[in-house]
């Protein structure tokens, strides 16, 4: 599909391709969708030239319009990014593909045979904000899992969208499925993002990867299903029998290992009796994260700032670090129930009950015991690629695999058995 | 908590108070379950009077408002009814728990245990119609899978839900169970369903008991995470190499045993090659059912109405059924696509290859071969009891048992990991 093909097309229209192309897809055997990723791979290193002048043209009017420089970094792309998005393809590839298991099975006493088969979903739709990989990521976990990818990227990247898309549909299109597994969107007006939210029995899952803005948004006005991949306020809660030289690695490597991802930490709470041999360490350990902390840390560390409920309350995703001093484990987890935001939340400690009593009472996607939260991501658990951190209970919770992008249906067989 | 005291209370207060129950039923231990699930039982068969006296009232006014006899059926208990109620909730008791499950866990290369443990959402809200039982069943499957009930019922049958709530309330304080575990919203005007659907960061997840008007209500207004229990238009198709007896008796059973509910059928789609010989046996056989078919099925049966778009689109609920005539087997699928609510879809055939192709295209919580539509139940399935049937993609899909009111979370235990 050219580019000028697509203009023609409503959204509705764009949709409704989608929506058809889901039959081919979700039957597709594991042997042809590998062999598309394999060409999706290769055209983006046959292309990377294109790819790379189209994002230049983005980065530039990204520039004109004087966008933050977190925001253009995340649109700008080089060779080595344009690479990543190749490689990323390819570790798809290497990954199981989910459709057709058997999560489980059995027989009735009536001799029907029970079995729960997994499926595609149908149609995921992706609301991105700027990064142009997650074009090629997302289309790459939706089709390896027999779903066709909707994708909605944001004005900033659109001619970096359109070239990757166009050279992902060409490469489906080589292996004979519909180019429309992987469909983009060219309408990235306000407006048209509140349609997408609302294309009702035409997208089976909404995914947003995008700030809070767009996360309120989807909460307020979507009528299709969606997962939430929303803040993480993570906290870790430096407990009174903590290994003190632990605790110090593991605050600061899940704080300034990557400060701008949702696994970072963004609130240090620590028990009372340990709070001034640890925050003096810390003090000099983290010379170069601002601290924020309640009187009593900014008594022991005079360059904290005092915190308010609002620092508490923000993901800083920045080398800017809360502290409070808590006077056991129940306050900590009264801290973590108020403020976080169900994304990953820490324990350091030396005793075996409080580490089973902070798992079992703390509600989040992942609890971590002595370990930098910096491991709650799909790659590291061992999910393969990740489409995103669902922080709601719902369908998925933590990090979302290709598992993740599938429903199960019962497939029951009988011999002309009926109910009595 | 006594009806006045109830009354004192916004919906607001009564949601937190429900949000505050979920930290000791979540960690509450099976026997502690299981014993106030024993005494809920006891209480209700000790003051089945006071019920049936409540119900009366319910019954009284609903017959002064002209409610339709369907509806007044549905709101009706007797002796009978409150039996059931209770052996309901000991059926519950001898459930597996699944709060504690592991669901998967393994170790990863640099040592740290990862395991995926089933836990409780938190809150569940229930907004139902008349039926004053699902008060206690629902009730009952929160606080075995370790959630607070939080009920909406509807004006209808509110005296019979206060009466069943305040004894299951008082059953769970029994045992040192917060009451609040099984929370009653007082409030039936319609302002407060929709404020209930939008109880944000109280509600975990929303499950709506009802007819076409609420789902659509609960599409529209909802934030908080639901799922649907949605229509359930069923198709029976029959393959030219069916077994036409066989054929017969499953149509039969699906339509007749019980046209009241979402897993009867309502269409039944026919090969052409046997429409003849088996809508002549059928004609004889349902002849307690109003059929309504196309030109070719009314030139068969002589009996049978015109049916329009709007018959095949319409869950019946009653002794009628839609027959179609159809080319093939891709025919079929299409006529499910375009009309199905993704209930359960069911091919009567001979051929083995027939029955992989539709039970791959078609996309529903089941599909069958060879049996009665009427087993798409969480009894008939194995399940235990169930509090609806999802006919959406996420989270559930299908019977929604014990294990479908959980989620999951990651348990991750190092000794000092960090990242690289």
């Amino acid at each position: 599909m050219e580019p000028s093909e697509e203009r023609d097309l409503s959204l509705e229209e764009l949709a409704q391709g989608a929506k058809s192309a889901t039959q081919v897809v979700a039957t597709a055997s594991t042997s042809t969708k590998n062999a598309a990723l394999a060409m999706m791979a290769q055209e983006i290193l046959a292309h990377s030239d294109e790819i790379l002048a189209a994002n230049e043209i983005d980065l530039k009017m990204a520039s004109e319009l004087g966008l933050a420089s977190t925001a253009i970094d995340r649109l700008r792309l080089d060779h080595n990014r344009v690479l990543a998005m190749a490689q990323q393809i390819k570790e798809i590839i290497k990954l199981p593909d989910p459709i057709g298991q058997v999560t489980s099975g059995y027989r009735l006493a009536n001799g029907l045979n029970v079995r729960k088969v997994r499926v595609p979903l149908g149609v995921v739709g992706i609301i991105y904000e700027n990064r142009p990989n997650v074009t090629s990521d997302a289309g790459a976990l939706c089709l390896k899992s027999g779903n066709v990818a909707l994708l909605r990227g944001s004005s900033a990247a659109i001619n970096s969208n359109r070239v990757i898309a166009t050279l992902l549909r060409g490469a489906i299109g080589e292996v004979g499925l519909s180019p429309d597994v992987i469909t983009l969107i060219p309408f990235t007006d306000r407006a048209s993002a509140g349609e997408f939210m609302r294309l009702n029995g035409k997208i089976d899952l909404l995914i947003p990867r995008g700030g809070r803005s767009l996360v309120e948004a989807i909460k307020e006005n979507a009528t299709v299903p969606y997962v939430i991949d929303g803040d993480g306020n993570c906290h870790i809660y430096v407990d009174e029998s903590a290994n003190i030289e632990m605790a110090i690695e593991i605050i600061e490597n899940s704080k300034v290992q990557r400060p701008g991802v949702c696994n970072a930490v963004e609130t240090v709470l620590i028990h009372t009796k340990i709070a001034r041999q640890l925050l003096s360490a810390l003090d000099e350990r983290l010379s170069s994260v601002q601290l924020r902390g309640d009187l009593n840390t900014t008594a022991i560390v005079p360059r904290a700032l005092l915190a308010t409920d609002d620092d508490y309350a923000t993901e800083f995703l920045d080398l800017v670090l809360a502290v409070k001093i808590v006077d056991d484990m129940p306050d900590a987890i009264d801290h973590i129930r108020r403020f976080g935001t169900g994304h990953s939340e820490a324990i350091i400690t030396e005793s075996y009950a409080n580490a089973n009593y902070f798992c079992e009472r703390v509600d989040a996607a992942a609890v971590l015991v002595n370990a930098s939260t910096r491991f709650v991501d799909g790659n590291q658990l061992g999910l393969g690629a990740e489409i995103g951190i669902s922080t709601q209970k719902l369908h998925a919770r933590g990090p979302m695999g290709l598992v993740e992008l599938t429903t199960e249906k019962y497939v029951i067989e009988g011999s002309g058995q009926v109910r009595s």
